[in-house]
């Protein structure tokens, strides 16, 4: 990916908000290599609601830089599950992120457990290491596999 | 403020991503209403940083619901300074956030002392509890006043 | 409204595309003025799906410029209608532009009339003179009143 | 290219407002395969600025669709050219559009002509009919090469 004319600002580097909206590209291509496209899940009549997201930017991004997002399902716990994001850009990681979900039926607007298929990938997972759980770079945490209770 | 059209996306709510231009919005009028408007301070020559943004999205915003924005200043530490937000349609408190920043002269691309008038104004606020300390609204927290050791 | 610091780019002004979204938010006001919330509208089972875009930026906008904008029906034709815009900051015009929809039935995506009410309140319109029906503002216009012939 | 999730809205289609930022991508990646990146135009101090656009919506966008753009320079007259865009999904053509731009000297806030490379390449293109020189697609045009007085 490059950053976009219309992803800067006034500062001149990619606003903060852009990349939640890169964090959405990467969930949705991680989910189609575990083979189900967000957009089968979706007019399937479930979404994954994000409840909560953490971004920790690390450097900024300018106009036209190329970049990667890596992204993985961290952790299941009960109805939700959580994603964690690195951005890469020549020089090595620029930002991290983690975003939770909950999976709703849009039909009868309530939760549901996570789908199976996801529940399997991320107890397959063991190559990423939970970088904020939500808790800022600054937390004291120990290295620990991915959580999967559910 | 009202969700706009463009704001929402397919699952017919606010985008996760709109809820950081509208931190961006609250906080831009919070130093207005300090006498210190964003647009003189970027034109002085001084960025306001995001390094950090934490959000938790307690309930869905829909197409065209009005919603007010608080923002305050909840703690000082070093070089970088805290927002803290609270969104709220007519049923309460729908998103919490906060989002870190760090003071950056832009000529010399170097941080920079938090200005004094703002460690005056986090000083003379005690109404705003911190709500996530940039850590999930799960995390154990005591209630405590906003950090200024700047 | 004001520019948020979202909408700027590197240019330092708000971004080209920033004005189809304020566009957005100038017509649903337009349409509570006449009684008609979109949000009504839309979720009544038709949308009013745009089918042409025209922009004419004369001056840009920095960040955190405060700006009206005004829209109104300026012309109805068939199965579709089109606004006219014009955005002022306090020097004067800054913007002006046209959106021309159609209106169409969600439920059977087919295009419907185009409401009898905002047939009637174009009809009682006569202060806005088209500006660019679409056209460039170097084609040679004479001034005439909005079009009505649904 | 494909439509992002942010870049639908509550009518289940991508926003009008997304395509601005896609022509602006298609017109970047054409300025670098002519050998000019717009990061080096604007970090070289010219900026080209948006001075009117146009967008025929011919059929919507869902989320995830995968879509190309083609940009060209269509016309160059005096200070100002203009680019014709093309987007194009499995089905065919679904939007086209124009973009006429001014190149400015952003240290004297001048218009400059426009840079020799450019005239040159629009000479050379031919394959290019011109969608609506910035006019609906229901004007009466014929069809005839691209404009080149500069």
């Amino acid at each position: 990916m490059r950053v976009r004319f219309s992803e800067t600002d006034a500062m001149g580097v990619a606003n903060n908000g852009a990349y939640l909206a890169w964090f959405e590209v990467g969930r949705i291509e991680y989910l189609r290599e575990l083979g189900h496209s967000y957009a089968d899940v979706h007019s399937g009549g479930m979404d994954m609601v994000v409840v909560e997201a953490h971004i920790s930017y690390l450097r900024p991004l300018t106009f036209d830089t190329t970049f990667t997002i890596e992204c993985e399902c961290v952790g299941i716990r009960g109805a939700t599950f959580t994603f964690g994001y690195e951005l890469r850009d020549a020089e090595g990681v620029c930002t991290r992120g983690e975003t939770r979900h909950a999976c709703v039926d849009r039909a009868r607007m309530r939760a549901v457990r996570v789908p199976e298929w996801l529940v399997q990938a991320v107890r397959e997972t063991d190559r990423y290491e939970p970088v904020s759980q939500l808790r800022p770079p600054s937390s004291e945490r120990s290295s620990r596999p991915p959580d999967v209770d559910a």
